[in-house]
């Protein structure tokens, strides 16, 4: 029914791929903050097509607008609203194949869903672009953060792109000490960075894509944030990353590995250290029955090959009801992990805001 | 801030794991729709200590009392609710180590969330005694759910005991065919039972434990269920799974494994089939862009070891805020896994009525 | 769809008139405050059968058994519940005429809108024996409330009982210092009583029912609770006081008349006086723009006459679909506006403590 | 906390009235309903400023652009997005008096509320202009209700102006077929409608304003739609209404009237006729237990007199916390009365919607 998401701050996106503008509707922040609208530019930045013939040749200012909600360099607290303009759309590319169901998209549920009123160009609202007003909402939780909490951090890593996979573990300790050699290939394990951009590139040369995996983390996490059963924080946070385009899984700590160890070792024993409490391991991610217990939130993020293939590809045509071939043209990412990295942070930032504002205060 | 869960109906849960009893609230469920108390008797029984040494001790009748929105054998549509009494807690075992914080477990967290005020016998509210009334209430979901659609199924298969793992991919019509050896513990690749139950056993010799992983399934599903972004079944449907104790990670379709995928393989092409739209593969596991394709939804849920031990384990005394040890006696599973598998289909069931309530009628 | 209330408690209320219990889940209630059970039952004793033939002879003990939440005679936070049991149900007084809509009641409509499934004995779960597990969740909030805002009360008053109307207009000084001649039937003029209880005396004698009106209050309001538009404090408060069965108006402050008056009437000025911003009146009911200003919040509440009456009225059969008459015996209040009192404080202390919950703490 | 309304649609408003634009995302919308822009043009004129200087002579084309959810004349399901931009702003009007708060507005409450960081010229959030999204919202819902359920028919009329008032008690069918002499100022007892306008020319004259109150009306009400308890049609309609600025009371059928009514005056009688089930009077407005009975939907709405005046009026400086006079000036109506109709309209329009949307499809 709604393309909203939060419990005390209430996000609302809108706006189609092909449509005069996409936004965002944050509402619930509290007052008094400041937003620093060059660093909004800068993670719109990083996720509008980037670097190194990795990506999607489209490129759009993405510039935000903010219309509403901020006041003399401030949030008001009221509904804050950022407007994104769609400059650069192609939208005849997407007339002549409008009846054949792109595989791996949304073409056809879209279908089933909105019985054929969707706007079918460019995958209308269910386009990857909706990303952006996930960004600019993530920018402005994190500015939030940061004042609210100087301590915390929220971050992003690749640990997987095709085959090549970082086994890195790391430790609690690790996660507020992380550089990367790249920072817009953030990978621990350096000597892996240039095998992953190969198996983007050769995709690409097959008219192929590629998947991968992204390890978000926030670090310094006041204890004590979220609540048992279905207000869990690994619930809250789900949720949200699983609405980003091409996510199939989302897993906390060590994730699906935790179901091979042994209770003894998957456990995050508690220590006393410096008067602080805290675990050497981290297994559970940050997370104990659902509540934040002060060490890093750490969780990965499973994104799927871009469906978007220049390859002909058997499918349906949906007007005739029949089997057709397709092969999609246009300007698509080989591998959209990049890109994601940005939109997974901001998923992790307004999850840890809406948390922060059930016990806190409502302005600065 | 709240134990409640769904957009449609909506699920109400509480009670604590040694108070006089547990139970649920189900609102928003459609009038005219027959109950069998038989049948959710047959539930409660599957999710209660079971079968051959592999689980707790502690047996309960778990005999579930309707005490509202339940009439003439049918469903009123107003709140129905199922109250559970706590018959054999033994509260003393927990009183004398209320303040050694078990490893694994929530209670550092509730003390920080709840300020020391949490009901802290046997993990409280955070007990997975409470998956006993989510048993309930999927119990009522799948019996609507037949009488709505009846060629709908939810169902579930053990695929990973601690470092045993089954690896059999199934296809989208497999999965309306599978039948077990054994239906307390579904494997399909029957060879690995023996080798999963070892796990199990050995890890219990031990005083150790085992987690796995579950895929859970459901067969039969309407095409267009579902909304775009923060709507999308993937979200719903993680929002419960994570709400279940122990569970760390949550994946769709063949799961985490997509990331390493080229496009051209893990998109699902359609195809017409005896004037019906399929897919072969279903890598994606029912789902597209957030939204049901008719296939199989499928997902795999990964348990952690049951955290609970008997070996000694360092850990933390909160009174005295200092490093200490404990011996956690009393009555767990070594391997909570089997017992989960009616909780994950009752997340499934639930999950799909919410989704079907968005369309269609009130009642029968 | 569902029978819940509240942004950041979350009551939820379930039980038919004729079942085996009635309750409330109360999630979200901040950790650590002190219940006292001897308080409740005063409350739901002002709520049950009292008082000099004025209300229904249906006496229930109306004893809440707290089965959650609850621990060493305080909250802990997790969901607290409250069950009573149903012990004095006369059924077959209601299966004789379950086919004859009984004029004024819910009889019609519940049948159109579970298409006859619902429980018809008494009303189901439409009556008025719901406002029980109300006022068992008002009398915690009530208590919560004391703990953290000592300087708070809730009150309400009679204003109207049939024809008989006390006119008297409170400045917001006056009401912290009410008292009344007859706690359980408080009206401000007193001369007015005799009038009043006469109005629900002769109704009786003439098998009808008469209505009235009742005035909620809170002092010691903090001031700036609450949110424009949606969020206001009025419509959160107005949504739970028109769910309480046979209300039919609410207004605040000085109601309906402030269409009447002039703008430079009706305007409460603000005033330094001490130290504090004051309004000498209060026309406005504490209330500006949706949010607490500091003054006494006041509403109105008009609850119309008893619908059940021992005089024959004309109505239909909606099994014969034809028209037909009926007669309504067994117990009925000729006036429920007493008993209504409570109900209506209820409403008042949860919608409060739900706006604090907002901007304060979590525990004690 | 959020500025957002309704179950199954989703309104979220954001703008503040010197802000660059307002605007309202309606979420949940079905998909396939043809949406005619002239209409919404014409609703929207209605509420801005109009006829013989009864009301502001701010003059706002408050032209509204479609930015999402409209395509190829149709809604598509997804979120539907208007923005209006704010062109006629005389911010420096409200600079100079911004810490001196006007009385009635919410400049005070706003202040506690957000701790100074609110947007406080010409009200901000608080806005009367935050109507103009209210009513382009309606609008679209008014279209939808159309082609839904043909029958149905939204309409307002004036009850009363300053201490005029029609006290005309109509019956249900009269409802359907109301015309009026002046649709713009629409009263049933046509000759109390000069009386009515010289009030407001007379505050006018008098540097002061009235207040009103409005009857909205349903016709053509499928019976069967809310739910009981908190679900109930009026708590959903009241929670919008008291949305509205200026709205103190809202009430249902003959409203407070009703309480001085006895029981066998106050029950409509339920009657077959011409097959149908119907009732002679309304006095419970086409509700009962909460639930629409078919019969029309008729409630009533309390608006206070505008709060600004141009007289002087005392009030409080909140940087120098002292006692101070007011004298706002600036463009203001002597009475919102009239542009407040199809904003109620709009409320009653959106709330059924959001009822229909609970029971019914999902696209046309």
């Amino acid at each position: 029914m709604t393309s909203c998401w939060g419990q005390h701050i209430h996000l609302s996106l809108f706006g189609e791929s092909h449509g005069p503008m996409i936004g965002a509707v944050i509402d619930g922040l509290p007052s008094g903050f400041s937003i620093d609208e060059t660093q909004i530019a800068a993670e719109m930045t990083r996720r509008s097509a980037s670097g190194k013939d990795l990506a999607t040749p489209r490129k759009e200012a993405d510039r935000v607008t903010i219309v509403s909600g901020f006041f003399n360099g401030k949030t008001t607290g009221t509904p804050l609203t950022g407007i994104i303009e769609n400059s650069n759309t192609h939208s005849s590319d997407y007339e002549k194949t409008k009846n054949k169901m792109r595989p791996g998209h949304a073409d056809y549920t879209a279908f089933l869903r909105y019985g054929g009123f969707q706007d079918y160009r460019g995958g209308g609202h269910f386009s990857g672009r909706l990303t952006a007003p996930m960004v600019f909402a993530g920018a402005v939780a994190k500015q939030i953060l940061a004042q609210k909490v100087p301590a915390l951090s929220v971050g992003s890593r690749i640990v997987q792109i095709g085959q090549v996979r970082d086994h890195s573990v790391l430790t609690p300790s690790d996660y507020a000490a992380l550089t990367y050699a790249d920072r817009t290939f953030p990978v621990v394990k350096r000597e892996l960075q240039d095998a992953m951009i190969r198996e983007i590139t050769e995709a690409r040369a097959q008219r192929d894509s590629v998947g991968g995996i992204v390890e978000g983390y926030i670090t310094g996490v006041p204890g004590g944030l979220g609540s048992p059963i279905f207000d869990n924080v690994e619930s809250r946070l789900a949720s949200f990353l699983f609405a980003i385009p091409a996510v199939k899984g989302v897993s906390f700590g060590i994730g699906f590995d935790i179901s091979g160890m042994r209770g003894s070792e998957a456990n995050d024993a508690f220590r006393v250290k410096d008067g602080c409490v805290v675990t050497s391991t981290n297994h559970n991610g940050g997370i104990n029955g659902g509540i934040t217990n002060g060490m890093p939130i750490v969780f990965k993020v499973a994104f799927k090959p871009t469906p978007s293939i220049a390859q002909p590809q058997p499918t349906i045509d949906i007007a005739q009801h029949k089997n057709t071939e397709i092969e999609i043209h246009g300007r698509h990412d080989p591998c959209i992990v990049i890109r994601a990295l940005p939109v997974v942070e901001s998923a992790a930032a307004l999850c840890l805001l809406d948390l922060m504002m059930e016990a806190d205060g409502r302005h600065e």
